[in-house]
């Protein structure tokens, strides 16, 4: 890397302002972003981030899921160091949450343009459909699709919770390309916010991010007997929401006991007949583990599932439980791991190296090439939210650090 | 009593055919009844028993909360020997809940008419306005106000669930009464089926009532703070679906402790936002408890009131308490449940002594008259649901009990 691209810097009010529009693009009254996957609203948010990548001269190409991605040319030919991320939201989504990660992306290319450099290896910069998986399942399906973690025809026929299929809307807004769903890189880094509390709480301003959390999602249905709650005798009872409750109660123990990164949660919880004074025939139940580890993860699932099977035996109900969704943990690179480390201390910043609790784009990268991430905080650990909210302070420091790290990736 | 009572039984085809006619009136496609209070349903059901009443050249009497009593004159005057109960019904209700006490009640008034027999008090049969409080809360509204448990204003004024008033639905039905509600009986004996599973487990026929159960109904709303399942460390959340969880378990737990005859259920519980990936920022959730001592019902509140105050700190959540119903243990007459039992046995049956874990309106006579209950079983412990059912023969067991019980009260 020539010695001056190491002062090179982000334009951060070229790069708010930009938030700043594409967050007006299905904008909602409170302030919040609402851009599902392949509305007329996402339409809206594409063509404005592909006209930021045309006015930046790059080549665009658009694959059959509809992943756009846009290359700046290098000296050299080959595969480029790539960086993106999504600007599909949740209903209740903000600025930044994916959004940060494409458009700090352009900026690196601007700057590079700017100052006049050509990079060894071209630099591509991508934003990946339906990474959210809010209206259709599963997420991260243009990247798990491109990266081929997923089928390109089950993703095509797949229905929203609207009833339209993939592939039908994917025409309607213009965004079924022609190009095969085969991009690969060189690298790939991703800047994304942290949507947890993590960093604020330690203080910090970036992380560098080891890898993703494996993620156990099981839904438990338990049979019990509807009863009168005044008549019946706890000893003749087969009560479905108290062996819920036990179940929920043996995940926080499973938790604690394994210790950090185990987390454990039950999110979802429907009892039936629900009513005061009515033993529960019924109780669906929603389990969900993570940790980094894939053998710990097997452990936590093992011991969750047994007591399922034993509370539920004890009480004498019947009980089901079906797979949602089972993903191994991802490790990241550790070259990219320590780039971002290093880079991140040449800026001033002590990088903290942490797991993501969430999925991203960039995990469907990691099996293919080189592949890392860099977090900013979220205020309060908060996400999926109109009140998702990061310093701009701490969006440049994160921009800046893309930028080092991608000239390091490049130049 | 003249030894020729005694072997005086009831005519159970009448019985039976009378049981069956009522349920045809808001019967439902399933086989169930639908008769909620002071709907055309129950005016049609009212209507039928009150012609029954009638060809039994009962005097009549309406008071101003709606409920009917036939009265069958005796050799004097005085304040009659009463039974009945109820024929309002549940949504999903059956043929004998409540609908049993009444007509067995008037099986009763025509045997003795049959006979030749004049008791020697007056012999009363009713039925009370919206024992279920299926459409108006509270329930055991009629027996309450007649007896002066409840304000007749208020109730008068009470909105149902679809937004009516007690006052406007029962002129519409045509028995807003000119009585005052100031009915006293001599004595109150109900008949009911037991909705509960302990008279069949234990392979009795026959439960002489000893008291009904206190109730404690309290809603707890804990608030805590959303968060990502994925990214928030075990040690950040403020879970309100933990907490509750917790509370359920702690609720079983009091219940072992205690020992028979406490219960406690968590019958309804709501959590938000209610997904599987987010950690819950509100649960409401209802403890029902239930003693037939009033100091272990209050020791046993006490430990759950703490449990819950203590599990909601340690997580750091904020928690409310409201007490949704609150009624204290009912004991019935001793000398009525003597005789109850020693009745049954001179009909060959052993009478199981056992408290009511259902209210019923017998409880409201329990203060101002010697009152008492007896209870046939209920298959399989079902009640308020359509497959409520009570055999044939254990109906005539019941029926005859009261007719001899009352025979013994009134002659």
């Amino acid at each position: 890397m020539h010695t001056d691209l190491k002062d090179l810097r982000i334009n951060m009010e070229r790069l708010s302002g930009r938030l700043r529009t594409l967050a007006l693009v299905g904008g909602t009254p409170d302030g919040g972003v609402c851009r599902l996957a392949l509305t007329k609203e996402d339409k809206a948010g594409r063509d404005l981030v592909v006209s930021w990548m045309n006015d930046l001269g790059m080549t665009i190409q658009i694959d059959a899921i509809g992943n756009v991605i846009a290359t700046m040319a290098g000296k050299t030919a080959g595969l480029p160091v790539t960086t993106g991320s999504h600007i599909d939201t949740v209903a209740t989504g903000g600025a930044y949450d994916g959004n940060l990660g494409v458009l700090a992306g352009l900026e690196v290319v601007q700057r590079l343009q700017e100052a006049g450099i050509t990079p060894e290896h071209p630099i591509a910069v991508g934003f990946f459909t339906n990474e959210e998986g809010a209206r259709f399942a599963p997420d991260m399906m243009g990247s798990g699709v491109q990266q081929g973690a997923l089928s390109l025809e089950q993703c095509l026929d797949t229905l929203s919770i609207d009833g339209k299929t993939v592939r039908e809307e994917l025409v309607a807004i213009g965004y079924a390309g022609e190009h095969a769903c085969d991009f690969r890189a060189k690298a790939f880094l991703e800047l994304h916010i942290e949507q947890g509390p993590v960093l604020e709480q330690k203080g910090g301003v970036i992380g560098a991010v080891t890898g993703v959390q494996g993620i156990s999602w099981t839904e438990v249905t338990l049979h019990g007997v509807s009863n009168h709650a005044g008549t019946t005798p706890m000893s003749m009872r087969k009560d479905a929401a108290f062996v819920a409750a036990a179940i929920a109660v043996e995940l926080r123990q499973i938790a604690s006991d394994f210790g950090p990164p185990q987390v454990c949660t039950v999110g979802y919880l429907k009892l039936e007949p629900n009513l005061i004074n009515v033993v529960s025939r019924k109780a669906t139940l929603t389990l969900d583990l993570r940790n980094t580890s894939e053998e710990v993860l097997q452990a936590a699932e093992a011991r969750a599932f047994a007591f399922v099977e034993s509370a539920a035996a004890d009480e004498g109900l019947r009980v089901e439980m079906r797979t949602l969704a089972r993903f191994a943990p991802v490790d990241f690179s550790p070259d990219i791991v320590e780039l971002v480390a290093r880079e991140a201390e040449k800026l001033g910043h002590i990088a903290m190296r942490m797991p993501s609790g969430a999925g991203h784009d960039a995990q469907m990268f990691a099996p293919n090439c080189p592949s890392g991430m860099i977090f900013v905080p979220s205020a309060g650990g908060i996400s999926h939210n109109v009140r998702e909210h990061t310093d701009a302070s701490q969006i440049e420091v994160g921009a800046n650090l893309l930028l080092q790290a991608m000239l390091e990736l490049a130049c």
